[in-house]
């Protein structure tokens, strides 16, 4: 078997603190041992989604976290407008039809950020809107929507702003106080370096307002359980003890590296990437709202992005994502998030290098690389 | 800091196999690779579960998969037994309640079992109850149920039974198939010797029938989309990977042993456990209907059961567990349940004697262990 490199936008690969601390035997969780780790784990994620309000810790995967903004918010008959610009996008729109709320679609192109304009207009003309969902890092395509624009349009109406950031957030810039984000999901298998498991999700007051009054049907995601035992450094339900110790770890590192050069670094490798992809004569999904987390490249002509990805992965042990849905095939997916390093990202491109080579692709060896270091020596 | 002993039903210690797994560089969830892990892990719950039908992985506590058996079967107005005998029954009422089913709540007196009768009867008298929602072993009272006698009942009606097995699945006999369990629900932490994070549910034919008409809203939990999923070994929603891959190994564990002998492994600690307090001059909380994964003991006369629970774990690092809500003070329970074994227990009863001592209880120091030893002598 080849050596695994994972360059996935989620899992990402895992700090060997995080491993150990997830390894470490087991606690109780109703010990004040265990509350001293969950409010050092509340805190930090404040730290992180950049808010001073709650912060909730779910045994969910980031879709549970997402399930938990809709049941929460609205009620069936509530009307919600979800950006659809790719595959997370449509899950907002799923999400809230499995619950009968009434949807306005906003469709992005695949590749495009939203155009805020739009959605200013849209919550002009129907005033019984009461939530927005959107996405801040579309995985699927490869974009990074600009949530602060977003912000400023959404807090000057009474709908709410809800941000699936569950690729992106602890490795892109996300204000949530700042930029009026009133609910943030997350998950803790992308920028949060951790195994998949954990939701999150941030409670704005204006939030908590539309909490009140909704009656949809909910236990396991009721955040009003969640606030009350969060209240007494508790969780409503058994939490998934061992990731939420691993969580503490990643944080630790997060903070002592601190945000603002978390972000530089994930802006730097996405330039890279970006720059290796160019230089190589490929053509990126989303080249004017690239992602700074993943980045989306096109499978050249005559190239099957699905053999290329299986081929990274099965023969040499490197893997990528392909395209989803109708992109499958169509192009392939290179992420540069979580504990993902330069030389990860040189070994990822040298790997797509042979591979291309190997499937007939016309360019000169190391060309791709040599565009890589150049942004990794400025 | 005391060594940290766990006497508790839910986190159980964990094998060092499981952690060591569980700290493995991670993998993509996309690939072959984690596709062999996931058939393997199902292919092992099967195994635990007794059953030839489908066994589903979900990303959540026990708490999430009960919920999982309330949507996806019932819809609002719908009707169904709840035996509420302890906590965890009534968790099930509180489910039923708020997706709106009617209940006919079956109060069981905390520390006896459900008599079997009364739910013939209710049946009888009610042909529009859909489900029967029941629980293996009350974890808040230390009671096993009768599964196999509600299963020959439940049978012969329209009925399906559901089984809260959360606290007792692969540590006492429960056979799903060969008992008529239609839906079976468990956890990670307890029998299964994982850290919490997953949780299990298995559906008969005659369950996938009430599937098919259920109108309740859901998404991360439809049942569905999780065999539409697994039809191609592979989950709807990102899994817990870590976890599973933990699973894997205590699978291979329970499988290695066997089945039959983890049963009495945990039959003889619970005797061993039981004879001790006798020989201390305790009363079990449920002594017709004592549980093999937890011993529920009343702290004697002026003995503070709170008290007691706290020094063993703050003092000495022994931590077993208080009494729930109205038995809060009044019971202690001793967990042996999942990786605890012979001398976990001893040590779980010599503390207890030290502290009991400490407290001011008069009887013979080490006439517990002594009883404790006897039982694990034959």
């Amino acid at each position: 078997m080849p050596k695994n490199y994972l360059l996935t936008p989620g899992p990402t690969p895992l700090p060997p603190q995080v491993c150990e601390a997830m390894a470490r035997p087991i606690i109780h969780h109703r010990t004040p041992q265990f509350q001293n780790i969950l409010k050092e784990a509340s805190d930090g994620l404040r730290y992180v989604f950049q808010t001073k309000g709650d912060v909730f810790i779910l045994a969910s995967s980031g879709t549970g976290a997402m399930e938990a903004a809709v049941v929460n918010l609205l009620s069936k008959g509530d009307t919600a407008v979800c950006i659809e610009g790719g595959k997370f996008g449509e899950r907002w729109t799923e999400l809230c039809r499995g619950y009968e709320i009434n949807t306005e679609v906003v469709k992005v192109e695949w590749g495009k950020a939203v155009d805020t304009s739009v959605i200013k207009e849209t919550l002009k003309n129907n005033p019984k809107i009461k939530v927005v969902f959107a996405t801040l890092c579309e995985t699927s395509t490869g974009v990074t929507n600009d949530i602060k624009a977003l912000g400023e349009v959404v807090k000057e109406t009474k709908a709410v702003l809800v941000v699936d950031a569950i690729s992106g957030l602890g490795a892109i810039d996300l204000k949530t106080d700042g930029w009026s984000c009133d609910v943030v999901v997350s998950g803790s298998q992308k920028g949060l370096m951790l195994p998949p498991g954990l939701g999150f999700i941030s409670v704005s007051a204006k939030a908590w307002k539309l909490i009140e009054e909704s009656k949809s049907p909910r236990y396991y995601f009721d955040l009003k359980k969640a606030k009350k035992a969060a209240d007494k450094t508790d969780t409503p339900f058994t939490p998934a003890i061992n990731l939420i110790i691993g969580l503490c770890e990643a944080l630790k590192i997060i903070k002592g590296v601190g945000l603002e050069n978390v972000f530089a670094r994930h802006k730097k490798m996405a330039d890279a990437t970006r720059a290796a992809a160019g230089a190589l004569g490929l053509e990126l999904f989303a080249p004017t709202a690239s992602s700074d987390v993943v980045t989306a490249i096109r499978a050249p002509e005559g190239i099957d992005g699905e053999k290329l990805v299986k081929t990274m992965r099965d023969t040499y042990g490197v893997t990528i994502a392909g395209g989803q849905a109708e992109l499958k095939g169509k192009v392939f997916r290179i992420a540069h998030m979580g504990y993902i390093e330069e030389f990860d990202i040189i070994l990822g491109i040298s790997c797509l290098e042979k591979v291309l080579h190997q499937m007939g692709y016309k360019f000169t060896l190391g060309t791709g690389i040599k565009a890589a270091e150049e942004v990794f020596l400025k």
